[in-house]
């Protein structure tokens, strides 16, 4: 094992490229001092911001590319125009090839799981990758997954984003043994969708090492009824941005409601403690990262619109799958699966 | 056109059975002077409670059942065994028979829907009915539908959907051009189900009378960014829960940031009218009622466990249904469109 791990950074991803991407890289190296990082992007542009930040500096390296992917442009497109040359491929790449332990991107989202794919592949025993969401809760932090990798999910599917979303888990909160809920509309054995139901079949009647729940609903994910919410990813992205969209609706009824009288905004100005500890809990920087779980590397992607301190929240996730070997420990748990598999309850796909 | 309008309820719904639903009633027959009331269930349980209400009991007529469905019965089983006796099925079955001008029940959801299709049927041209959510957003209200009548719906359905989401949002905003969006996980063209792509070709390409904004994701539903907001019923249902539970969550954090010290106490105390405000604004009993659409007549379902405050809303809604003629609008739409329809533009299913 290396004792100097290395984060490989898309400098140029995100709305505002490098201007995020190396303020965001310099929190993470002050608060990872064992880690180096690989910038891939526009040196010209990198390099003037790059002296700013001495400590960052000392750990980091440029690897120039003039080549970047559009925040727009279609996954087969950036395929085939960033291929080899671009800075999104090359950060993936340095994982590939053993120079970084994972990657980092805010670009954009297809384009990133497309090239992930092509260049990492999937895991043996993977059918598709799925994006990993970090779920603020109310009993602190759920993983939701897929919100947004491929559309669709079968029976087979579920139960693998299930292993994935378990090992993550234990990655991330140091779960022995977290708890897996599949998303449904009704907790009944007999409601849903059909492939949901038949992973809920697969995951109760096969002895994976797994704390499987049950069904779960749109109302328990934020509740943390359970560590891990498995669904497919149309409905997960769904999910994903409607509850964004109602956090921002109430925060902006609150603000409404407090400027409507004198009392009020002088009761919210006593309350100034209260109001910040909620956009603190709130603050969607403090959950940004979604991880692309099922590849041979980790790759996080972060927000396009996020600023430094959301980027090195997404550098910590990647940071903190490193350190404890997510993509062994899925490799791992899908060789157990196939291990402990037989044609009795083999699920048909 | 009858003078006299008149709701039939299922009194025995809901996890209160009369004791919601009587006073529920009494508050709607306040606000609706010209309506009358027909209370189907158990007469030795409603008539002690009708006799604290004389401006209900003036206009309210028991029928008796004494058979009612379980909450937890299965939509068959409930079939099997309340067809003809249960109080629902007798409710619903009085608008069949031109008694009631609409239903309202708080019992359970797939009974309440096995037994309106079979007894109501669909309307001609439609091929499913759909459960129609009153949504509040920012800029006012939203119909999402649908949020769990069927779980999966293609091309056409959808474009049904959109249809009656459409001819409701102006019975119960009185819109004369309400917008129509269809929920997706990106807005470019090209993303998404292939199901909502081609409900989407087809709103952009027949020339309904209708006013098709695009795709919108999950965060427009509480932006209001579109007046009717289309899906199929899992996702619908999904998105709806994951809503109901990020309010809860972020009115849960709120109460706790509040409490965390004197001075942020004070503030809250100060800010009472404020928080008032937003509690009225968030209050579930003042968006309860889900509407049955697609059916020859108005049948709505309000939340189990809400208070007669809910109830009553439900019973709003189904009254403004009922005095804007939901049913014939959709039907004049539904033939509209058939008439329009050429097979150029045929949708696939």
């Amino acid at each position: 094992m290396k004792t100097d791990l290395t984060i490989a950074l898309d400098a140029m991803g995100g709305d505002f490229g490098p201007g995020t991407v190396i303020p965001g890289a310099e929190l993470a190296a002050i608060r990872h001092p064992n880690f180096k990082f690989l910038l891939f992007g526009d040196r010209a542009k990198i390099t003037p911001l790059l002296d700013k930040y001495p400590r960052l500096k000392a750990r980091a390296e440029i690897r120039h590319s003039d080549v970047s992917i559009g925040m727009d442009e279609k996954p087969s497109q950036a395929l085939r125009h960033g291929r080899g040359k671009s800075c999104m491929w090359q950060a993936i790449d340095a994982v590939r090839n053993g120079e970084a332990d994972a990657a980092v991107s805010a670009g954009n989202t297809g384009a990133l799981m497309a090239m992930s794919r092509f260049i990492l592949k999937t895991l043996p025993g993977i059918s598709r990758p799925a994006i990993a969401a970090i779920w603020p809760t109310l009993r602190g932090e759920s993983i939701v997954l897929d919100v947004g990798a491929t559309i669709g999910a079968d029976a087979a599917q579920l139960v693998e984003f299930a292993i994935m979303g378990e090992a993550m888990a234990r990655c991330l909160f140091g779960l022995t043994k977290p708890t897996v809920g599949l998303l449904n509309i009704g907790v009944e054995e007999v409601k849903g969708i059909e492939q949901v139901k038949e992973a809920a079949k697969f995951l109760r009647e096969m002895n994976l090492p797994m704390e499987y729940f049950g069904f779960v609903e749109g109302d328990d994910i934020g509740k943390g009824t359970v560590d891990v919410v498995v669904t497919e990813g149309f409905t997960g992205n769904i999910a994903l941005k409607t509850a964004e969209g109602t956090a921002k609706q109430v925060a902006t009824y609150l603000k409404l409601v407090l400027n409507r009288t004198l009392i009020s905004k002088l009761g919210a100005v006593l309350a100034r403690g209260a109001f910040q500890a909620l956009r603190d809990r709130m603050d969607p920087r403090k959950h940004n990262g979604g991880v692309f779980t099922g590849l041979n590397g980790i790759v996080v992607k972060s927000h396009g619109g996020t600023d430094a301190l959301g980027f090195a929240t997404a550098i910590d996730v990647a940071i903190e799958l490193v350190r404890n070997g997510l993509v062994a420990k899925i490799a791992e748990d899908i060789a157990e699966m196939n291990a402990v598999m037989n044609p009795d309850v083999q699920v048909a796909v």
